[in-house]
């Protein structure tokens, strides 16, 4: 429904076709159409949504517009809406917060979810812990399936999914049964024969990153989190992986273009905003940049006696900062995704330096060739085709070597990229192609 | 368990004892634990495997394993295993293998399971017909939850998902039913009672990458395909959603630095297909970067007249490929997340100037200052500092235009990232400086 169809309604104060559309609308498409309204409409419109809804429109909104919400609900809806939140969507709200604002919501809710919550606020961010919510359904082992169903039965609406439910023993995790298992399983079978005990679980304080290769390589739907004395306390569900795993992937490419990532979106994030996430990077890589310009001034001397010389100097850093980012951009990402771990650093300097043999011989033969047609000049073709082949070879081995040096420092391997590559292998690439010039040249 | 340990127990045919640990060893690490072997031991201990377990084993494999498996098969144990694997596996291990291969599966399949892989092979690669399996859970609007139960009961256990369950009236969704709904609810409830008639779904010859989108912001844990004739042909599951997310980014990624993608992961792809996948993209780069160099001889006088300026090329050069890159980059990926359309491009272009604004002043000042102090020469300071200025946002303007226009254009507009950017901004900001230079030495 387009918003001015919704106004018109609203200003015809025709609340109940206005009732009757929100009832077929789909939660997160309400949450973006109010978005679009002005504080005042905000409220009104948000006191017609079928309440059964109305937490989970309100968890899908901006922090922008759930903070106006807040400030135009009474006590008692305030109350209403938190008390059918699930625990994780409760927590990332309050996570968002105001302080002011986050006294009074936990001042609204029953002492033993603020406990929990608590617990879950305390978690580092980016840990499986502050992903988890704690809602989440336990089964004996000694239940029969038909138990167990009626368990689910009383329990399973406030649950966020029933669909992997948990044994427990003593808190400890001894098995898993899926849903499925129960729904297609006899009714008078029991837990323990059904179960299985090959568990995938993650520790509260192990990065998101690894929650999400978690479900990525085993398919799961949930992922069972356990403490550090190993009892089980919450789990992370499949629609949260998945958004880790677009965030961390955001964040990667972010940090990749030398920008500091931003949790917002682009629209989201204000010009000033984006300024302070682009300059700091763009400082430190200009400064370095410069290194490159003070040995330029050193060979002064020999671009003076063949200034063709300065001609070839942004085809060599250009290429030579591209091989680099090839490598290091392929190497980040699969230590992202898991692929490749510190301990494998020779195995990819062999298989880079093969690659850019290869790819430096091309490059070299590409240009070489070029030259002499357009200059007739041997030397010059000699000079710039050894120094691609030395450029490309450095530039891919800096290139695979950084990002894993960086992740066994515990730097985010991401920083190692294009841009800091790019203006180190610069340096390398002006020193070798001076050198091999003044060689040639006899300089 | 380790490779070491299991061949010892093979060598010692303690296939008992295999037995029992692969029983409890998920089938993802069995498949990895196999792909170590040599041809061989594969097909003997791959017969170890519990046979409930095989056909998920199997899927979990990568394609040369696959293939050397299938060789090693007897036509009975090929038809089992293929038999017992979900219609989208089965799918994709064909679209991977030789002809041949494909020729005597198919022979092996019934017919009816044959001619529904043969309509999933017609899509259109990264379509949502590619990704999606036949096999769900059908329900008539007239059924009582006790029936719908029952229902699943008898058919359920060869779905590959059961949680969501869609309504169907001559073959058209009407509504859709989770196993929650069914779990928690009354058994004499209707069908009609329950179901949700919001329907979130795509075409089949939908993009992947919208399919992506549609998980992400609907957290669906499975998604209805509708052919042209809105009839319901399949549905994609989340962990086939995962898998897109995460393949469209480092598909994106790769093309970001300028590397073909490849399907496979980086130690899987071979040397030669490396040095392919980038070669080309460097010759296209390399010859444009020759352009700025041709573009620097035009100005011999000019540093021939003032040698120091030489020196600052590669800082310009640099500074101005990062400032485009990082716009090219957020705004590659904020139109891969959905998030920035073409629509927006006036809105990004301003957006991105005020930034480019704030970012080339303090870049401007910081590197005047730098020169003031360290050269004296304040002619030399304002010609950096304006054509700093002028190249960020040139860079700027370039690298949110471009990625928006590849899209326009039905490009991917991940082509448009740092190394292109990079190029194009280099010879603007070569053109940028000398004239400036110009102008302020009267050269």
């Amino acid at each position: 429904m387009e918003k001015n169809i919704f106004m018109e309604l609203l200003a015809a104060r025709e609340f109940k076709a206005i009732r009757s559309i929100l009832n077929v609308m789909n939660a997160v498409d309400i949450a973006s159409l109010l978005s679009e309204f002005e504080e005042k409409e905000l409220a009104q419109a948000f006191r017609l949504i079928p309440k059964a809804k109305a937490a989970e429109v309100f968890a899908n909104m901006s922090n922008a517009t759930q903070s106006c919400l807040i400030d135009a609900f009474t006590e008692t809806e305030l109350k209403e809406i938190i008390d059918d939140m699930f625990m994780d969507d409760t927590v990332d709200l309050l996570e968002d917060l105001p302080a002011n604002v986050v006294t009074r919501i936990l001042s609204n809710i029953n002492p033993q979810k603020r406990a929990q919550i608590n617990i879950l606020l305390d978690y580092p961010q980016d840990s499986a812990g502050s992903i988890m919510t704690t809602e989440y359904v336990s089964l004996k082992r000694t239940m029969t399936v038909k138990q167990a169903m009626a368990h689910i039965k009383e329990v399973g609406i406030h649950k966020e999914t029933i669909y992997t439910c948990y044994v427990l023993e003593a808190r400890r995790l001894v098995g898993i049964v899926t849903a499925k298992d129960l729904m297609v399983a006899d009714d008078d079978k029991t837990i323990e024969e059904l179960m299985r005990t090959e568990i995938i679980f993650v520790h509260t304080g192990d990065d998101q990153e690894q929650v999400g290769q978690l479900f990525s390589k085993y398919d799961l739907l949930a992922l069972p989190v356990l403490d550090t004395d190993e009892c089980m306390v919450g789990i992370v569900t499949v629609d949260d992986a998945l958004d880790v795993v677009v965030d961390e992937a955001t964040e990667d490419i972010s940090l990749m273009a030398a920008v500091n990532p931003s949790e917002k979106s682009y629209f989201e994030t204000p010009v000033l905003t984006h300024a302070k996430n682009r300059i700091v990077w763009l400082l430190v890589l200009m400064l370095s940049a410069t290194a490159t310009g003070v040995i330029i001034t050193h060979y002064e001397n020999a671009f003076a006696a063949v200034p063709i010389l300065v001609s070839f100097i942004p085809m060599l850093m250009d290429t030579g900062g591209n091989c680099g980012s090839q490598s290091s951009t392929l190497i980040i990402r699969g230590i992202a995704l898991g692929e490749i771990t510190f301990r494998d650093i020779f195995k990819v300097m062999f298989k880079e330096f093969r690659i850019s043999i290869i790819v430096g011989v091309i490059l070299a033969l590409a240009n070489g060739l070029r030259i002499l047609l357009m200059y007739k000049n041997f030397s010059l073709a000699v000079v710039i085709s050894i120094s691609l082949v030395i450029t490309v070879i450095f530039a891919k081995l800096i290139g695979c070597i950084l990002p894993l040096l960086a992740k066994k420092l515990h730097f985010d391997p991401a920083i190692m990229a294009s841009p800091l590559i790019t203006t180190i292998v610069d340096t390398c690439s002006i020193l070798i192609y001076f050198n091999v010039a003044t060689v040639v040249f006899h300089l």
